[in-house]
């Protein structure tokens, strides 16, 4: 189960401040682990706004069940998170949502809150089901023990993690009107990570007062254009979940409109902040040792350059070539064509780099091997596509495809 | 570049008899391969129909344009087939249309046929300019030598390998009407093979007497149930090209008419023998040592069932478990839901091979790993999935991915 740390790994962690109105705590449960904490417990002020967003799975894990009906109440206060690794609760079936409730249930208990006030995210192996009878005594104690200080944030980025190789954090300290207020971010993963969703599993804190539909639409906007722009194997997990969680403590005067000019700053932070905590999942995508970024531009539109981009970041063959420092720009044209969007091949253009090795429908003439391969042989690097059709962007975030990742994938559950 | 052979290989090749109308040869041109074949030269008697289906790339091959202009004419003569390994004349510009058009006037010259008369096919490297002037005197060469003999099928199969392992080969004998008629088929393609398209290279040769209108419609049927329904890594090549040439020599009386039930024997052989072709390109998946069927049933019609068959037989997940030989259904569940197809995650059932492993959206309470373990041992496996919505069903092929996927992929160019 355990693997070196990703060659892609931040030099160090950032620390992260506490967050006014949040308390966290991580305990061992012992749901599939030894000797690692495997459940975060977040305790939230009264008065917490939550906003989410889910997996587009047509099978949801019991726990995205869960949130989403727990989101429906709309300004609903928030005041628990729980999150366990090990066991994703996912095609569970009844035992499953009776694990969820029963979660909802003790956790309320111990933050002497309604259990429609808990938000609960597993992750972890498919089907397994989840003894939730583990969480007994372990969160009364985890509310008991739960404080502010700011090393609970990297240990509840540790407790969160399964093949995941280091944890992932981020911060941002942001003004938001009359008030200064803290940003803070946790995710998680590393595989079964895939374009349309929110990532496996990240959340986000912040001592902002805003109400709930404004933070709804703040993070399905910065969703878009950060965790929906990663992609480590093209699949798409169960249990995807993105949330934003916002205590109100900082006191900052009401904001209603999402055009309020005073958000701009807030919002430009949180985007930020997700794209950090999205990239850091690409740097950790199993048996990674290159972190791509993937930059169509020219075509026709927006989203059609948004599926080129996938088209390529997910391609098995680009990926391998990247693994083996090849500089296999046919298999960006093959994969720009097999994107199934308005493509001319006689007008494209591709860059490793600052190399351009294509221009117009053929290899570029002055094109460099030498130049082109010390590229690839870069830690990180862009493959740029411009298809000469339009205004249409996107840029998408991958990791090339070793060898790694079938050991770590063909030996998971074993 | 030389890798063993395929454990999934058949044990033997099948001797192919002389198709009336139809002689080969093949020869060394030096595209790029050292000490092997790498272009096949098939002359076809006058009269001879041809249809065709090919990548619906955006990005196509400059052969591909130019066999698909060729077919445009309609009811033209077919008269030569020139296909070469080493090089795919993909993304080559100007430079590769003019390489196309110097091959089909060498060819003419070599087959006594007008240019437009002569089918061209091209595989291996995308980007690299095709060097056509290799073809002079190699064709003239093989014109010569060219005979209907039984060995030559086996040597044009040969000669159209690139990454392939071992060469692809079937033949059917079947009654068309008043007549016998002899069906032989050859295929390469072994990565960059994928759903929607025709596989890399395919050339069926049959002596039945068919109007070219018919022979489209069959072939393009065919095509989805055979090659439509392989995929190795999702990644559609620039150059897919799937053709089936009739040369008229059987005599048999006229038939102008789909629907006529004298073709139906025929049309059987033809899906037959295009499906075994496609299962050859599955068990020769770059690293592949497992074959797997993904049967779906129970979905809401056909297309959804195809789609839900291609993101399950496409997931990396999936087809490294299966290459760890682990029953982990649970990532069967996520290929499903992620599928975007109408799915019930509680009415959903799940077997590997004969075992049960789930239904009802949980695991099967009779489950047995010991069982499913056994199935996951096994050179080749069906993965069967019942959505339990309507009568929608499909079967696809895939192979598994492995380490050896990565590392032929990771240096394929150099």
């Amino acid at each position: 189960m355990s693997h070196p740390v990703s060659p892609l790994a931040p030099p160090r962690q950032p620390d992260l401040p506490p967050v006014p109105g949040v308390r966290l705590a991580t305990a061992q449960a012992g749901i599939r682990y030894r000797d690692r904490t495997d459940v975060l417990f977040v305790l939230l002020d009264p008065g917490t706004r939550a906003a989410g967003v889910f997996t587009r799975s047509k099978c949801p894990s019991a726990a995205v069940d869960w949130c989403r009906e727990a989101l429906g109440a709309g300004e609903a206060e928030a005041r628990a998170l729980v999150v366990n690794s090990g066991n994703a609760n996912a095609f569970t079936g009844l035992r499953g949502r009776e694990a969820v409730r029963l979660t909802a249930g003790i956790a309320g208990q111990a933050a002497a809150c309604a259990p429609g006030q808990v938000f609960i995210a597993s992750t972890g192996v498919i089907g397994e089901p989840l003894d939730a009878t583990k969480f007994e005594g372990v969160l009364a104690d985890c509310a008991g023990r739960a404080d502010p200080g700011a090393a609970g944030w990297a240990q509840a980025a540790r407790a969160i993690m399964t093949t995941d190789t280091f944890p992932k954090l981020a911060t941002r300290r942001v003004r938001l009107g009359d008030a200064e207020v803290t940003l803070n971010g946790i995710a998680k993963g590393a595989g079964m990570i895939a374009p349309d969703m929110a990532t496996m599993l990240s959340f986000v804190f912040t001592d902002a007062a805003l109400p709930a539909p404004l933070l709804q639409a703040l993070l399905a906007r910065g969703a878009q254009t950060s965790f929906n722009c990663v992609t480590v194997d093209g699949d798409t997990s169960t249990s995807d979940t993105l949330m934003l969680f916002a205590t109100g403590r900082a006191g900052n005067a009401a904001i209603a409109s999402l055009d309020d000019p005073r958000l701009a700053a807030f919002a430009a932070a949180l985007d930020d902040l997700l794209v950090e905590l999205a990239q850091l999942v690409a740097r950790d995508g199993e048996g990674a040792r290159k972190l791509v970024t993937v930059a169509v531009t020219g075509a026709s539109d927006d989203r059609a350059a948004h599926r080129i981009a996938m088209s390529i970041a997910n391609s098995p063959l680009v990926k391998t070539a990247v693994a083996g420092e090849d500089a296999n720009w046919g298999r960006v044209v093959m994969a720009v064509g097999k994107a199934g969007e308005p493509a001319d091949r006689d007008r494209l253009a591709i860059w490793f780099g600052d190399v351009r090795v294509a221009a117009e429908g053929a290899r570029d003439p002055a094109y460099d091997e030498a130049a082109a391969s010390a590229v690839m042989r870069e830690p990180e690097i862009t493959i740029r596509v411009d298809l000469g059709l339009g205004g249409g962007a996107a840029r998408v975030w991958t990791c090339d495809l070793t060898k790694a990742y079938v050991e770590i994938n063909g030996d998971y559950r074993s």
